[in-house]
């Protein structure tokens, strides 16, 4: 999408033809800066400190680490160890790697990114026929789910560009995401270098503002959906999905296909990881907390079926039980 | 309550007989600064600026800032103008006010101050009895409302004091309570200075905790109580009622009396104080937000009756719809 006026993807693979170039996440928004990622423990590093991250984009990053792998002759059994362990809840990374053992080459990876740019645009097109028609539309999504987790137009919010983009007037709340703040820092960020209104607010006032009908649909991305539908994503989520269904406002959950994982039937046994209590008692490595407070901070948590109004994918709309029709 | 063995209240009459001594909460927990009020702007300032806060605190604050003022021989109806208009939502501070105006003298400063403590007490003392009998009582709670909101005991966390005092083993979930972090600043201080285990998530986490089984029971405060039982409580305080509601367990409200206004019947009509937006995009006076991008920051939210299971005052407990049976 554009920043500031300028085309952008948050990964393209570097003319010398064996690296890759991408964003570096935590250092937005106060600079976009370009890193390149040429050995396989770049790719690693990056996946696992969030220099690149959301499902997507960590697939997309993954393949292109097989391929540089490969190339600097490494066993490809033990770059898909490698790059496996970074991550441990999104189901895309796995996916994306199992389809580049088979064939790791960069023309494979960039295949594999073109395919999840397309899968976005249409993610984007069959979504914003969800918006309602009203002078000003306004949208509620949690952590980043945009372009910067995916390659370009993102999952939830590539329905907010197509209707940008079409003339209909959107204004984005924007949750900002705590522990890592993705809302804040990511979301906030390509939505104004795009040029869509938004307002950052605490995780803590979204319930607020649905059950005051500040919000009419909450768009999210996820990180892993299971056959029947339950839905793991950052953290925070469930209580959004808890509000809109209490206040009547539709919830949609949108991916690409690959998110969904036909091995697992129950959320409750998509593995939650847990990230470094750092992240809960320091920020901007300042500690908030007390020196001895202790902290827990799981990453993701799970949203049942039951309360997703609809599923948005690349091949269209579906209500949660239909998710194995749509895909069969 | 304890402060690493030394015994400690929020705020105490100072030995001059005209100004009072307060912690201030701002410094909390890097450093535990004592501050002497001794005008009524002190007072007022102390209050506007959350250098003291807490619906009972702010009350008895105000109390001692007419005290000052009529000490001074300023006019006693601009007095209670200017604390009044300090913050708009709790309603103590009109209570508080409303009585010193008849006697604005430390001695009737002095007895609020201490009906505050007995009260406190007396709430710990009942709401000590819904824990359940296990081995260890998970806890969750929100924002501050410990001996730090009030001036000694605490509500929401008066019966957990109780309880550890006793022998009960208790453990609290703190909650972070963005976006000034009183949860993690100020609760998490509070319990580890008195020596009760705790553990901070961020906001975003409670309802997994709470979908988990990770919480037997969770305790708030609350700044205004409805006579039909509607909470306005620290914002996302309804998130977790919702979450608690799901997974059928106990949310209970403790307060002293006097947070119950029997003027206003709906929760919508309780005012919510909007606080500044550098309060969502910068922390510590960092910015972690975009240059361009605005926020929205409500202080409070309202939790509708029908989700809490069991109100807590100094009078003894009891189901929403027995509120004004029991303060008759």
């Amino acid at each position: 999408m554009l920043v500031f006026g300028t085309h952008r993807r948050s990964i393209e693979p570097h003319p010398d033809g064996k690296s890759v170039v991408v964003i570096d996440q935590t250092r937005l928004p106060h600079a976009c800066e370009l890193v390149r990622l040429g050995t396989l423990e770049d790719v690693a590093g990056a996946i696992r400190t969030m220099v690149v991250r959301g499902a997507p984009l960590i697939g997309v990053t993954a393949a292109y680490g097989m391929a540089i792998a490969k190339h600097a002759g490494i066993a490809i059994d033990a770059a898909y160890e490698t790059l496996l362990a970074t991550r441990p809840t999104a189901v895309n990374l796995r996916w994306a790697l199992d389809r580049m053992r088979k064939s790791p080459t960069f023309a494979e990876a960039n295949a594999i990114a073109e395919e999840d740019v397309a899968m976005c645009k249409a993610i984007g097109e069959h979504g914003v026929k969800l918006f309602p028609k009203k002078e000003i539309v306004n949208v509620l999504t949690h952590c980043n789910a945009g372009w910067l987790a995916c390659v370009d137009w993102g999952t939830a919010l590539s329905a907010i560009y197509r209707a940008h983009d079409s003339g209909t007037r959107v204004h984005v709340w924007v949750s900002e995401t705590r522990p890592r703040n993705q809302g804040a820092q990511l979301t906030a960020w390509e939505l104004g270098a795009h040029g869509i209104p938004h307002t950052i607010v605490a995780d803590n006032a979204c319930g607020h503002l649905i059950a005051r009908g500040k919000v009419d649909l909450c768009i999210v991305g996820a990180d892993r959906v299971t056959a029947r539908g339950d839905v793991a994503n950052k953290i925070g989520t469930y209580l959004k999905a808890l509000a809109c269904r209490e206040s009547g406002v539709p919830f949609h959950v949108a991916f690409p296909s690959s998110t969904i994982d036909f091995a697992l039937e129950r959320g409750e046994d998509i593995p939650i990881e847990e990230r470094s209590p750092d992240e809960v008692t320091t920020i901007g490595g300042v500690r908030i907390a007390p020196e001895k407070s202790v902290a827990f901070n799981p990453g993701f948590d799970v949203t049942p079926a039951r309360f997703v109004t609809g599923f948005i994918t690349e091949r269209g709309t579906c209500a949660p039980d239909a998710l194995r029709t749509l895909h069969a």
